[in-house]
């Protein structure tokens, strides 16, 4: 290892991700069940990468569009027209490079260098990270949590916003802990956001991973105007299997178009249009990948939640949404040391709580997006483990 | 068109790009030749695309490395073991998603928000944008221009840098002027550099497109030490025909890995392994590739600089490096207002100078890098249009 050298102090500050150093502490240990990133274990499935290789093999290698191909625009529309009440036409849609960058440029669209965001949590490290590295100012508002179970409370949520707070960035359904906001929840938080002049960065990535009613969980398209000030943000990763890919979107008001081109421009400059050809599969042929993955879902939060509920040592709801199960053991607090023990001796990957800030630290997540066999297998170690403690 | 919603300020500051400006006035347009982008004319070479096929037939869609697949950075190493005396191991090498994003995630690891950095204009613009985004302060220093001919005066430079430089940006062979450093400009800036303590950003990009002797321009890399603060961007998109594909790598010191991985992480968590393995074959068996590209723009040069040097209108000398001629004419002041007419009556595609900031206004830029027929008619097309005025 080289001596240090200085960086600047956004880089210096900016932590490395707590669910990372698990993945670097087990990542090809043989045996391992890893739960413990946002993925599943089915690859792309083959319609999708054989349209990408059709337009590889057609010569669709060149620069395109910064805001994305018009028919994967197009794609998109058609999908919120099938599953939302609220129309997104196309010029709504922009086309970015991964549902993290689809975060990281709607911070730069609404905030500049001190401007604050508040956020709930426990949450997803990358978004705070995010805010950092662009000089923006985040503010954590904890969930109330209930014997594992989570809930807003929009009193708290509005006590913190201050002069500087330009955004509320609202995860639902929620990584880690499964929240998922009720149409109550969407209303208040947008009355909220109104009255403050704020914007709403809106991450429904995990809207489709929903166990209560209907196809999808509630959605700030159905409370929300097409003039108000939301950005939704959201990833082709979980939906259609193709984590790997690198491919998101944001549905942003007409008017700040050019805006967020520019912000495409300089900082990836656009999507490759031969990917963007196999996310216009995955759209448009891809409903059967979607509700096989839901049904996956659904299956493995079963069989984990209730293997962990039966050790009697956990503290958890099962999650409304999301695929993750988030919970607390009886007696466990330093979670990241935990999590690798659990690696070690075990063989399950899962993230440490301490990785989704204020309180989520004597929490555990596991993701529940896996073969059926493995998810069983998974929660027999995880309840021996937590029974001999 | 909506009303005006209230974005950032950083983000209602960054303008459009002016190239981005003439394509969307011409794109589609038939018969039109289109010099404007710094692109060829060429698809990616099947056997790059059939490795990233073979890759998506495998099931290489999960989320990988955050620095790269260690295939990469090891044919990377390779790479510059072939072209360069400096030894640059694999642990040095970070593959992102584009030169674009290289640059950006460099700024980011050496500016906070606030800070500096200099760099030498005419410029691809989307250097300055990028800092903007990011919340740091450039400062333009012009290269002297005499008849066309750019050169570095380094004392201006030096009298350029104040308390809150943090980094000079240097691309050699330059965008858009082709200014080329010779080995004495490299140590003046390294020296400079190291004086002040201040981090260099070297784009060298075009270093393939080089018409000296030798097989690539001077680079850093034959002046400093691997301790040296240099980040080294680059990109597969000249080289290797890949615009289109978003794949560039940064070469760093090894000791600031930590945290070059985790400003990948909060910004696109890495590029896509399949992609990854496309590149692993272009770097691999690629190397024709290179020199038929070098070899197109060697002639295009030729071919388009003689002709409008022969209308003796032009100010221009022929680049030493990278794929551009940018050239003055009598007359013309409005660039932007020209390169749109150039596109309407002449067929033409070319860049206007006042996108490339301080020092380029007069100038039109053109990419030479294409079929050597179209070249011809493009460079007619040109000379008579220029001869008319």
């Amino acid at each position: 290892m080289s001596e240090k050298i200085a960086v600047s102090s956004r880089a210096d500050e900016t932590p490395p991700s707590g669910i990372v150093a698990v993945v670097k502490h087990g990542r090809g240990r043989e045996g391992l069940i890893p739960l413990w990133s946002g993925e599943g274990d089915l690859p792309t499935p083959a319609f999708i990468g054989e349209a990408t290789t059709r337009a590889l093999e057609a010569g669709e290698t060149f620069y395109t569009w910064q805001r994305g191909v018009p028919e994967l625009r197009e794609a998109l529309s058609r999908y919120y027209a099938r599953l939302y009440a609220e129309p997104v036409p196309a010029e709504r849609v922009f086309v970015v490079g991964s549902g993290m960058q689809a975060i990281k440029l709607s911070i730069d669209l609404v905030t500049s260098p001190g401007d604050e965001v508040v956020y709930l949590t426990p949450a997803w490290p990358n978004f705070p990270a995010a805010a950092g590295v662009s000089g923006a100012r985040t503010k954590a508002v904890p969930l109330t949590e209930e014997n594992g179970a989570f809930s807003l409370d929009a009193d708290r949520l509005a006590a913190s916003i201050g002069p500087h707070t330009r955004a509320i960035f609202v995860n639902t359904p929620a990584n880690p802990t499964g929240w998922t906001a009720s149409r109550e929840d969407l209303d208040a938080l947008l009355e909220l956001a109104r009255k403050h002049g704020l914007w709403i960065i809106a991450d429904e990535i995990y809207a489709r991973y929903y166990y209560g009613e209907g196809e999808r969980a509630p959605s700030f398209l159905d409370v929300a105007h097409a003039e108000d000030r939301i950005l939704y943000v959201n990833s082709f990763s979980k939906n259609w299997s193709m984590t790997g890919w690198r491919i998101g979107w944001i549905v942003a008001p007409e008017a700040v178009g050019q805006q967020l081109e520019n912000l495409i421009q300089y900082s990836t400059s656009g999507v490759a249009p031969f990917l963007q050809r196999g996310a216009v599969a995955a759209v448009e042929e891809g409903e059967a990948v979607v509700r096989e993955n839901i049904a996956r879902a659904a299956h493995g939060r079963d069989v984990l939640c209730e293997a962990l509920l039966a050790t009697n040592r956990v503290a958890m709801a099962k999650p409304a949404g999301a695929f993750y199960a988030f919970f607390a053991v009886d007696g466990i607090t330093d979670t990241m040391a935990v999590a690798k023990d659990i690696i070690d001796r075990a063989g399950v990957g899962l993230s440490p709580g301490v990785a989704f800030g204020p309180g989520g630290e004597r929490f555990l997540r596991a993701c529940f997006l896996r073969d059926p066999r493995q998810m069983k297998t998974a929660a027999e170690r995880l309840a021996d483990y937590f029974s001999a403690l």
